[in-house]
């Protein structure tokens, strides 16, 4: 079965930045599933969405969230796939300090691998790193593009003269 | 009915502080509910105990939690009671501010009440002061609580001498 | 007697923040008293306030303030009415992180209900499900208006396609 | 007439740092009247403290207190005279950030004259420094103070070889 | 002899915060000497300038200063005259903190009288209130501008309704 | 090939922390490869490590570090394989924030999952939510994990009586 | 031979700011050598260039970066040339804070010498006066440069008439 | 001429933290000079210091101050010769943010090369990576004394097992 990414956030006003990571997954031909899910206005289908994501064949589930930012880390209580958590500079946020530290500072027991304020490429990025452990084609399109950014920097040294 | 007052936490290791809001209440004769409820290790049951919270008479949840601080916010989600958090300065916590953070910065739409760092103490009193909008008998209590404060002050004057 | 909620501030300037604390309420049918009250310009005006209030059928005292934001705090301990505290980012302050300690790290003895920074909406709806407790008709309200925001994931949901 | 500072704090176990203030003055011969004056607990006393001051004989006030500390503030909105502020790291303070935030950052109008966390020897310092203005024999005390710590630090070469 | 106030600041550009404590201490009929005095580009101009002040009569020293804000401490330590500090939020500054922790956390012995961020309005009115001490016509003149502000709340009620 | 996880980290002083993750992984039949590498004492020993790391047969690297923490970052950009980082409150840390600042905020193109301050289990348990992926009875062992943290929940509960 | 001071910079995005200090060192004469090395996009260019940079005549190396800055750092941990550290206020930063603990907080063995946030004209001219420590002219050229600060605030005296 | 390096701290209290830098020098063989120089209990002697270092023979001064610490930057101010600075958390500082940003956050024009809070054996090395630019010798030593590093770590691994 060809795995499958789910790619969520709190409110569609995150998809400016979230979209980033999706761009990075349908570059390199993984399914996206994408789905506004919201920890304090759809508490239970966010419930629902955890809890039956693994069955409807989801491999990692990516969620942005900013604020009070209890997403990620109420889906990771609610699963046991990897949970990939990007803290969003959200207008009613305070310069993201509060994105930060609700997803980051999860309990013992309860992981989330937290990505930078607004990393929503990092977290397509890193997705991708995982499903790469045992898929060789996704780990050599990785080097390549590791070695694409190698490159950039090569050019971006004209910048400079 | 009597009011009843819901004072929950994510683990027993809270109760050294919550347990200031339960001798508050107590001493003013209130009823006081008391469970652990983590919002991620039981993440199910405090879907039910939020949502059954009402029906089983409780009048107002009082919810502590430390790092990043779930509950709160998330039973404020599945109610439409008021809820009053309790940042906890636990172990895992960055000197209080994820505790805070995470509670405080709610979205629009979900208010949580919140007190300051381990202010279990204030969150009983805010309960009581709730109750007492239209209890004249609890709000006489208060005056005379908020009364003898002020005698407090006035006998640790002593201790300057 | 129908309940009333005063809304203080400590400069007009607040007043775009704090209006969307008076929407909240008015859509509810909840009746407002909306004044400017300020710690530093006005304490005696304050004072006055604070004390009579009860008297004059308020149920509830929502005070916004930035910088160091004394109001909601100085008011809670004039008073026995529960106070809810919203710190603003106004020009004046430090990123907000004035406004929020100012107004949520109360003493032992005297609570204030601190929402989010700007959270003046979420102060209206914290009244209104303090009032709920009693006033099955307001908690109905409440449950719809909850109800009608998961209704709007829904919506936002296109926004992602 | 004499002048005399008015040493106010917001606890009496506020006094193991506010006494620095007061040996300061004392060992300078200046008058000190001290008091526990709550702006929480005893809000009334502190107002007619405040207006009463001056007309007390008082000419400047050093006020104390912790956490969301709004007794230096307060008792400045309330007199003309000059209000030297010393926020306290107090055991429900933040590491001092809320103690130093509510101080220091009054609106346009009402000035604290703040000093360092903890710094009630300075706030005596700076309270003599204000009254030597008008009083040169106080202005040749600071003097020879100021050269004793030049000479305190000659000595204190020693520690090093 | 009349009272002279100093107005010192880092650089030119300071010059448009600090003008608001000119402006105030002209308002009020005292004399002001403003300068640039930079800690750093010009230091010994600074103490000679602190050394002397009090010889040419000034009474108070306001001082300005952003970023690593050293001129207002400094110059404390090369007189006994007081000296009020004003944290810039300069374009070299983080969001004001540094020029805030520069200025106020001096070590004991050496106070500086610190306001708020950008606080130069208060700065002035500081030094007013320490003039007032013993000048009773300025002391009616601060209280009129106290009732003044008083009279501003009452009008901006307008702007609510 | 049975899947293997490398733990690494700066200094041994960090293994108190670390063990945490070595424990979870070994509680779950993974191996573990240890080892002390430190970006700062050992860098090229880091990028031999992090580039042959995928052809020694390790799927997952967990890299924990304090103060300037570049080694999971590092060891990132030297590898596809997806690398989990714990930040330490090393002696030589400001409260951890430096800690968690350097690993978490890495620039676009190379993540690190960062868990929480002094995390390391949950950063064990990260892993094995990774490898479970495509290990079905890993999954269920981790579903029993889950199972037994509730338990834990009910049991703590007799400690509030 | 003439001492060359390298400035390298993580991207090209971070030039505007590294100019300032690429245009120090040119008027006073010194060699410069430019380049873009990324520590996460080009690791082993970076190990290269911190390994020859000795050999191929450079004294002195300024490195600038933002976010999870770990270029200065790893590239002093390359080398035992000094290395000045230059904290970005990128577009991907929290507001400098990431950027300077990243380089500033470095272990115990491998020093990075930093300086203010976006601060690279004062990382040419520490780098001057590194190399002036044994070449008379270039000190007499710093004490100008000093000089001439002096003079430019006695010019901007005239902003404030 | 040997080159010289003085190590001044603003109270002997620092010297705990500031011998490491000392033993680092002496390890090296290089002639340092100590001593207290206060920014504020002796700030002409500080003038003074920082003036004639120079033609005393002083190649590099390393300065340490917590709190709001000046002697770094007004050093850097009053010498051409390159200043490092150290951070220092002292009794009086906030967990040493004061001391970093009062050193760091110089303005342009007055670098002072700063090291990790209490980093006073990396202000040691850099001086001495500093020196060996045109000293092989030193700088064989450094080579070695980096060569020791990596073999401690190859040590410390043991502690793992």
């Amino acid at each position: 079965m060809k795995p499958k990414i789910a790619l969520i956030m709190g409110s569609s006003s995150d998809y400016p930045i979230m979209q980033q990571a999706e761009k990075m997954l349908l570059d390199f031909g993984v399914e996206v599933h994408k789905e506004v899910v919201s920890a304090h206005r759809t508490p239970e289908k966010m419930v629902d969405f955890a809890k039956t994501a693994k069955d409807k064949g989801i491999s990692i589930i990516i969620a942005g969230a900013g604020g009070a930012a209890h997403l990620p880390g109420m889906v990771a209580s609610l699963t046991t796939l990897p949970v990939i958590g990007v803290p969003i500079k959200s207008s009613n946020s305070i310069d993201g300090w509060d994105s930060i530290l609700s997803i980051l500072q999860m309990p013992n027991g309860i992981p989330v691998a937290t990505v930078a304020l607004n990393g929503a490429k990092n977290a397509g990025i890193l997705a991708l790193r995982i499903l790469a452990i045992q898929n060789a084609s996704l780990a050599q399109k990785l080097e390549d593009f590791q070695h694409s950014m190698m490159l950039d920097v090569a050019k971006s040294q004209q910048d400079l003269l």
